[in-house]
C-alpha cells in the first residue's frame, strides 16, 4: 500500500475515527459471518413445497416412499451428472450435506482401506492435507477432529501454487489429501486453470491413496455473463493414469434450499464401489423421495441453469454493493476478490490487522467471520484476511454493514501506518 | 418335539415331499426377506407428497428452507419426545434413518471419548458389545465393520437373560454396549419387562463408558388392542445413578415413509451435547423441512397413534395368515412367537434345519432371510432360527409364501426325524 504523507494520514486518521464514533452511534445488530442464501433465494423453489405432489414412483417405477436405492435417484444422477462432470452411474444422490459426505468420506478412509491404499489411514503413523489457503474453514475443521495435519499452501490467481503441491505430495507419504474448492474459491472467488487440473491429476504422489477432495459447491453459481468452468477432474485423472484420484463433492443447499437439498458423490467406479460398501452398514438408502422432488422441480440440467440466473439477479447487486463500497473507501489501503461466481469476496486488509478489524466490527454490531477462519488452525500467519459473505442480509443491510466495515479498515489501518510513521495513534 | 411314531413318520415325510414337489411346479417369485412396509402402508402418508404446501416456517418462525437447526424441528421433537420417552428438549430429530445414527454414535464413541469415559473407544485394546439372540443383523453388522466383538447372550421371555448379562458386564471393562430392541423386539416380537429395564439401567458395568442401544424402532407399531408399554429406560437410568447410560433411538420409517422419514436420538443432556459436538464437524444441520412436513401430517402423538392403527388394519391380517397356517401345519415341529407388535415373527424349527429350510424355500422361489441372521457372525449355533416378515407381500403372497415355507419346514424336519430314527430318508 501507498503510505500517506503524514499531514494526510492524519487527516485520514481523523476521518475515521469519527466515521466509528458516528458508526458506534448506529447500535447496528447485522450479521455478515456465513455464505447463507437470503429468504428470497430460498423462495425461488417454493414450488418444492408441494411437490413431489401427486406422484411418488421414480421414472424406472421405484416407490420413492419405500426402502432401497442406495445410489440415488437416476433422474436426478443425470441432471447432476452434466452438471459435476461425472457420469451419472458414477454419480451418487445421497442426503441433505455435501459437509457430510466428505466428512464421511475422511472417517471412512480413516476405517476402511481406500482402493491403491496398503492400510486404512487410522494406521498410518501420521496423515497430513494440503489446505490451500485462503480456504474454508469447515474443511479445517474436519481435519482439526481427526487429527489430520494441515498444511497451508498458497492460492494464486490460478489455483493452489502447483510447485510447491508438487513438491510436497511428491515426497511426504504422509500427505494423503488436498482440498480444493475449484470453481468460485470459498472465499476468494478463484478458478483452477486448466494447467492447474492437470498438474493435480498428474502429480506423483509419495502416497499411493492420495486423494483431491473435490468441492465443487459453486458448480453453477455465477455472477457474471462468463459463467466461467472448470476443467474435468474425473477425465483428467483417468486420462494421466491416476483414475481413483478425485473424489467430487456437490449439492443443492445454494441451488434449492440450504439443509433441505440434495448432495451428490462422484468418483471413479472402485471409489464409488468402496463408498457404497462403507455406507452399507450405516444406512438402507437416502430420502429419495426429497430426490424425485428436486428432479420434478429442476427438471434437467438447462432448468438448473435457467434457476440459478434467478439466484444472479437477487445476489449481484449485493455484490456489486460490497465491490462498490470497497472502490470508493479502500483504495490504496487494502485489495479485495472480484468473483465471478460463488458466495464470497476476500478482503485483504494492511499486515496485522484483520482481527483487531473483525473485534472492531463487532463492536459496532456487525458480526464477521473471526479472523483466521479462512486457515488451518485460525492461523493466519499475516493476520490479514477477511471474508466477507454479502448473500444473506438485504441489500440495504448490505451497504450499511459494508460501509460500516470499510470504516473499521480505515481506523484500524490508519491507526497502524500512524504508529508505523511515528504519529501520535492516540489522538 | 414329540417324535411320530414310524409309520407316521414315514406317511408325513411322504406327504411334505409330495407337497414339496408341487410346491416347485409352482415357479414362485416371492421375497419375505427384509421388513419393509407394503405399498399400502406408506400409501397411509400420501398427503405428504403435497405438504408443507405453502408453509415453510416452523412453530417458532425457523425458516426450514435456510441452514441451521441442528438438534431439529421442536414441534416434531415434542410429538416424539412424548412417544419414545425423552424430554423433547433431550430428543434430536435428524436425517431419514436411525441406523445411520446408532453406526454414527459407535464411530463417534471410536473417535472421541464419551462422557464417563476415559479415552475414546478406538484407544482401547478391546471392545465388545452383547447381542441378545436372536437379535437385528444390522446391529451385527456395524460391530462387525468396526472389530467390535460380539457377545450373543439369549433372549428370555422378559428380554435378555439378565443374569448372564450382569455377569458380564460387571467383570470385563472391555464389554462397552448392549444391543436392545426393547419393544416387539426384532425378530421375536418380546417386550422387555420393567425387571429387566430395572436391572439394565441398574447393573454395575466394569466399563465407566458402558452405553445401553436401545433401538426402540416398535415404539408405536401395535399388532393388537393390548398396546404394550415399556418402561422408561432413560428415567431408570437416572434414577440407577447412571444417567448417561441409555443411547435412543427411533423413526418414523415404519410410520410415514421408510427411507423418507425422519430419525430421533434421545437421551441424558450429556450425551446429547457429546453427540451434537461430533455431528457439527460434519453437518450444519437436518432436513427441517421434512421435519415440518412430517409435523404438519402427524400433528401430535395422538395423530401418530392413530395413524399407527390403520397401519395395523393392514399387517394384522398378514400376521394372523402366518400364524394360521404355522398353526394347521407345524404343531410339534416347530414352534413360533405370536408378536403383540413390530415387524417379524420368529420361526423355531427342528436344530440343524433351518439353513437347509431356507435353501429349500429359495429352490421353490420363496426368499426368506438367511438362517444365521439372527446371530452374529451369521452363527447360529443350533442352526434353528429363521425370521419371518410378512408386512411387505400382499396377503394372498403370504399366504401362498408361508405355506411353502412350511412345505419345506416340515419337508426338511420329517427328514431329519426320520434319518435320526434310522428310517430312510432317501426313499
Amino acid at each position: 500500500m501507498t503510505a500517506p504523507v503524514n499531514a494526510e494520514l492524519s487527516a485520514s486518521l481523523q476521518a475515521a475515527r469519527q466515521d466509528y464514533a458516528a458508526l458506534l452511534d448506529k447500535k447496528l445488530k447485522l450479521d455478515l459471518t456465513r455464505g447463507k442464501p437470503s429468504a428470497q433465494q430460498v423462495q425461488l423453489a417454493n414450488a418444492m413445497l408441494a411437490l413431489p405432489g401427486e406422484q411418488y414412483k421414480a421414472a424406472d417405477g421405484t416407490d420413492t416412499r419405500n426402502y432401497g436405492g442406495q445410489q440415488g435417484l437416476p433422474e436426478l444422477r443425470e441432471i447432476f451428472g452434466e452438471l459435476l462432470q461425472v457420469p451419472a452411474s458414477q454419480l451418487l444422490a445421497q442426503g441433505n450435506s455435501s459437509l457430510e459426505l466428505m466428512h464421511d468420506s475422511i472417517v471412512f478412509a480413516l476405517m476402511y482401506p481406500l482402493p491403491g491404499g496398503q492400510r486404512r489411514w487410522s494406521n498410518e503413523e501420521r496423515i497430513a492435507f494440503i489446505c490451500p489457503v485462503p480456504g474454508y474453514d469447515r474443511h479445517f475443521t474436519i481435519c482439526e477432529r481427526y487429527g489430520i495435519e494441515m498444511i497451508p499452501v498458497p492460492m494464486t490467481a490460478d489455483g493452489p501454487d502447483m510447485a510447491e503441491v508438487e513438491r510436497l505430495v511428491s515426497t511426504d507419504p504422509g500427505i494423503k489429501g488436498i482440498w480444493c474448492v475449484p470453481k468460485y474459491s470459498n472465499p476468494d472467488g478463484t478458478t483452477y486453470s486448466d494447467e492447474t487440473v492437470r498438474r493435480l491429476a498428474s502429480m506423483k504422489t509419495a502416497a499411493p491413496d492420495f486423494r483431491i477432495f473435490w468441492d465443487n459447491a459453486y458448480a453453477v453459481h455465477h455472477l457474471t455473463d462468463e459463467e466461467v468452468q472448470v476443467a474435468d477432474i474425473l477425465t483428467a485423472c483417468a486420462d494421466a493414469g491416476n483414475p481413483d484420484r478425485a473424489f467430487i463433492y456437490g449439492s443443492t443447499s445454494k441451488i434449492t434450499w440450504a439443509g433441505a437439498g440434495v448432495a451428490f458423490f462422484g468418483s471413479s467406479e472402485a471409489n464409488v464401489k468402496w463408498l457404497l460398501h462403507c455406507t452399507a452398514a450405516r444406512t438402507i438408502g437416502p430420502d429419495k423421495t426429497n430426490h424425485l422432488r428436486h428432479a420434478l422441480f429442476l427438471k434437467d440440467a438447462d432448468g438448473v441453469r435457467e434457476h440459478m440466473r434467478k439466484h444472479r439477479e437477487l445476489i449481484q447487486p449485493k455484490f456489486d454493493a460490497v465491490l462498490n463500497i470497497f472502490d470508493q473507501q479502500l483504495k490504496g489501503l487494502a485489495t479485495w476478490s472480484r468473483p465471478k461466481g460463488g458466495y464470497f469476496i476476500t478482503l485483504n486488509v494492511p499486515d496485522g490487522c484483520a482481527k483487531e478489524i473483525v473485534r472492531k466490527a463487532a463492536e459496532a454490531g456487525i458480526a464477521l467471520t473471526p479472523a483466521g477462519s479462512t486457515h488451518p488452525y485460525m492461523d493466519d500467519p499475516q493476520d490479514r484476511v477477511i471474508r466477507i459473505a454479502p448473500t444473506f442480509p438485504s441489500l440495504e443491510d448490505i451497504e450499511v454493514a459494508i460501509a460500516g466495515v470499510a470504516t473499521c479498515v480505515r481506523l484500524v489501518g490508519y491507526e497502524k501506518l500512524a504508529s508505523a510513521q511515528g504519529l501520535d495513534a492516540t489522538d
